[in-house]
């Protein structure tokens, strides 16, 4: 039996880690063994590729060069890494995948269209996640939660309007595939709250 | 006026490099200050992303995974060099482009369909170079010139059945596209031969 493809989603300072070492916890508490990924990264592709995109000392990219480096990374990360433990019939939790480029690159008409695109000549349906769980904040919150954590890197300090778009993003990405997306409202909840939430969302996958 | 982008294709060891070179000679001396570039490189990205897929100790990836590379070098390259060269009035002539990925990384129905639909998804219509002329030689020709030069790389070494692959490949690029490709013989012609086949393809383009 092929296992579970999770993943989580949403704007940084939202709380996809805590959530997603939460749901590997339950699971490895009720005797399974599920996979922890992240991207971009993961594999020697991801790193090498995350090491590139972060560069300060970059030039500009377009939104849509940037959307192809994800989706190398993506791509890569699922052959070398998802694909291989679901067949085992483990779980996998991802933190990001292709709604993050679709909500952080695809802002424009252009690149939002591009991004829809690469989605399809990249990611084979049956691959696709079996569900994407969006934390969704509130831009003034996130960035808040972003500042008090003072770890800001190139993509968070972005801003208030970028926060806003990149929220809108996500949200419109659930509206285009409801089969697959969770939208999971997380403003002024605690991480117990928001748990619960998110067994909800997932129950009965596992009957 | 915006300049003409030319770009030379075909397998290793066909001639590119000569005749582009020869172009370049050419068209400086009719007074014009041509741009010479090659794929993939001649940005920071495209350095790096040659260094990641040449590198001997990476893993394998999909056809699809160097796909996604060679087009992020691409749009690079198009941004940061080309489009603004063209916008110059300047003439650029760049050896390898989208053709190179579908002959190469094209060669599963699956690839082949997913590198069409990212030249769609990445490259817009009016930056499409004004023609491809694809350098052709039969795949033991290749093989032989190859051997000869003794500067097999990663991507060279690969033997007959793959360089007849490859091949075809650009010739299928080439029945795709007969509006900007033209496909010029090259097997047993010398460069001055082949020279006078490129300025014949070209005919018309500065009058």
């Amino acid at each position: 039996m092929v296992g579970h493809f999770l993943v989580f989603e949403g704007v940084d300072g939202c709380g996809k880690s805590t959530q997603a070492s939460r749901l590997v916890r339950w699971l490895e508490g009720r005797g399974s063994a599920p996979l922890h990924v992240r991207e971009p990264g993961s594999t020697q592709l991801g790193e090498a590729l995350r090491e590139i995109l972060l560069n300060p000392d970059r030039p500009p990219w377009s939104p849509i060069t940037e959307a192809l480096l994800f989706f190398a990374s993506r791509k890569a990360l699922l052959e070398e890494v998802i694909q291989p433990a679901l067949k085992q019939g483990r779980d996998v939790v991802c933190e990001r995948f292709t709604p993050s480029t679709f909500a952080y690159q695809g802002q424009t008409p252009e690149s939002s269209q591009a991004v829809i695109l690469l989605e399809d000549a990249v990611i084979p349906m049956e691959w696709q996640p079996r569900r994407v769980l969006i934390l969704d904040l509130p831009a003034q919150e996130a960035v808040d939660r972003i500042q008090k954590r003072g770890e800001a890197d190139g993509m968070e300090k972005r801003g208030l309007a970028f926060q806003c778009q990149v929220r809108e993003g996500f949200l419109s990405y659930a509206e285009l595939h409801p089969d697959r997306c969770t939208v999971i409202p997380v403003s002024g909840s605690d991480a117990d709250q928001v748990e619960s939430l998110v067994q909800a969302a997932l129950e009965g996958l596992w009957a």
